[in-house]
């Protein structure tokens, strides 16, 4: 076991759960007497080349279930990513400070970056033990049953959805809602789980592992229309055409881009808009609504899966343990093993780095706008226990007097 | 006391607790011998037009509890606006269907239509009794402290305020979040008690009871931004300038009105997506993102304040027993009466019909880009027990070792 200092960061997009992780990592950390000190890193790696550390070995242990109980990422978050230069520079700070082990909790970008600083120290004869921590609200990462942070965010959107269908059962028209997912559409699926009678919506899904082609999506949304007089639309923030052209790209003026070169899709409601605008113009529906979750899903405070917590929790204890009693670096990865119970594993970080997972097959309908029981079977144990139903008047009509 | 039928209906949009209402109608009026039978209009008053009534005396007890807990109106709502020729209508199936009470569930609008129904039936000579039950997110209604309805509203505007100045605290920029309020402002600036810590968001607030100038808007954001390194913003889709424009109309191409000359602020993120624009381009940050609360804020399932449930359960309880033993029509109003503890009353109609109330003075800052104790103090209680509380790490930085 390397002697010597713990550091801990949380990079990308922040969940609902990230901090059950980090207080995983801490908790246990702290219980080891090779670790001198438990550090936390602010922003990220970036945190780390500005030498910005929290001292988090002198954190109470109750505040830290405070905080592992609080959405977002505590430590702050960064979307750097780093390339041969700035990991050198990462090395330097590691080295003076005495870090042994670095724990990276985040998505694939996170690991990626992870997978960068294990190969460089490994170059430069560093001992350095780099565990990934895996998060992710986009369920996107390869060898993962599911993602700590997918499960809570995938309850607010079919909690989210369960009560737009409700309304929209109420005023009728077009309700479409835009859910954040660039390329694997698990969470815009998640919807789907919203759903308890047979004429709720959302009667459509439309996921980017799928081609968006606009005059089919009119034609569905159209056949619901005549069928329920009214229809409910979930809708990937990622959703493409034949070319693989994001739809959003065809409308922004200007598209911005992240430091991974990835387009802005979340953060506008410019999708949902023009979507809306096309049933309203070209079916001639008057009443179209269309909303966008945005950041709500991701960082709403008092919607959580108590599964996740629980497993948020474990990945940064077992990342902890894989550290200290495994002989490599690697990614923590979930393995599902009942209906329902998971296992912990600890994956090569190049199994995971820079890969995107994205639905299988028998998770989408044959249509490709709806998702199959397979996906229902899959999901619902993730969402956790108390989750809230919606219930309706029996049907008892009157008879009529006067119309005849 | 009249003897006949009871006949509930459901207006304008759909509240987290409405159903309670139609819930403590239907089993109130139950408990009357002068009662024949409870039917519920589908569909507002279109659904009288329409003779689409349910016989609610047959549903269970069991099942209209279990109604009661599910957002969003259960009968189906309706925008329509009564005029002389729709009432004599709605005279006619009354009659025909010997309808003695009418309880209608709604806001502003719905309770205009109650008062023409009302004078309709003392004028045609029909035996009608008529109240209306509040009911609105907007908390618009004069003469009460509060409407059912808001509370929830309001606890999921603060929640989500929460989540998204923590997420905004992890990746930092800007934020801006647009929230639902023609005239009044008071949900949004119920994202004020999202806010712990004294530098947590959302730093700014803008009301549609103060003129919108973009200037100084720009001028507060920027201040905000250079004092935290970051800024969370709250904004009512209201928000118009000094000639009473509101903000939206001078970007949408094509403005959709209602049946009641309404302008569609709504179900679109046009607004926010300008506002952003604003910012990125003006003030040149280049993390600048919108969203919209959109549905998610009125019918959302699992945020709910349980004093706005039980008080929606008790205005419909009340006004059946006004209905029974009161001399006049009206409409049922909430009192504050401690803290907290409330009482309610039968106001005139006339009182509450077609009138706005805005957010008292008190309740603003005197920059107009906040909101006061005094609000926050008249807020705290509606939300309910259980609110969700954010946590930090306590600071205890790290020395450096590598930089000067």
């Amino acid at each position: 076991m390397l002697h010597g200092k713990v550091l801990v960061a949380q990079g990308g997009g922040p969940t609902a759960v990230i901090n059950q992780s980090m207080a995983g990592v801490v908790l246990e950390a702290r219980k080891f007497r090779n670790v001198d000190l438990v550090y936390g890193a602010y922003h990220g790696v970036r945190g780390i080349i500005n030498e910005d550390f929290l001292d988090l070995t002198q954190e109470t242990t109750h505040n830290l279930e405070m905080v592992a109980g609080t959405p977002s990422s505590a430590l702050g978050s960064t979307r750097d990513k780093p390339d041969l230069k700035y990991c050198q520079e990462i090395f330097k700070v590691l080295q003076a400070h005495g870090i042994a082990y670095f724990f990276y909790i985040g998505g694939n970008d996170s690991s990626d970056t992870v997978r960068i600083v294990s190969e460089e120290a490994r170059r430069a004869g560093y001992p350095l033990r780099c565990i990934h921590i895996p998060k992710t609200i986009d369920n996107d990462l390869v060898g993962n049953d599911h993602t700590p942070g997918f499960p809570s965010a995938a309850r607010f959107v079919a909690q989210g959805f369960m009560g737009a269908n409700l309304d929209n059962a109420a005023l009728t028209g077009v309700y479409l809602a835009v859910v954040m997912g660039r390329h694997a559409g698990f969470l815009t699926a998640a919807s789907a789980l919203g759903k308890k009678f047979p004429d709720d919506g959302p009667h459509l899904i439309y996921v980017p592992e799928r081609t968006f082609v606009l005059d089919k999506f009119l034609a569905d949304v159209k056949a619901t229309q005549d069928k329920y007089g009214r229809c409910v639309i979930a809708v990937s923030e990622g959703i493409h055409d034949d070319k693989g052209q994001p739809i959003i790209t065809q409308l922004a003026k200007e598209v911005e881009h992240d430091a991974h070169g990835n387009v802005q899709l979340s953060g506008t409601g410019a999708l949902g808009d023009l979507l809306a605008e096309e049933i309203k113009t070209k079916l001639g529906i008057k009443r179209v609504r269309a909303d966008t979750f945005g950041y709500l899903q991701r960082s709403f405070v008092g919607c959580v899966s108590d599964v996740d917590q629980r497993e948020a929790r474990e990945v940064g204890e077992k990342a902890v343990q894989y550290a200290m009693w495994g002989q490599q670096d690697g990614s923590v990865a979930i393995e599902r093993t009942g209906f329902y119970s998971v296992e912990y594993k600890l994956q090569p970080l190049e199994a995971v780095a820079g890969k995107t997972r994205v639905m299988e097959d028998e998770f989408i309908n044959a249509e490709g706008n709806g998702v199959t029981d397979a996906f229902r079977m899959y999901l619902r144990p993730l969402l956790g226990s108390g989750m809230p139903d919606a219930f309706r008047l029996r049907t008892n009509h009157v008879p009529k007097v006067l119309s005849k």
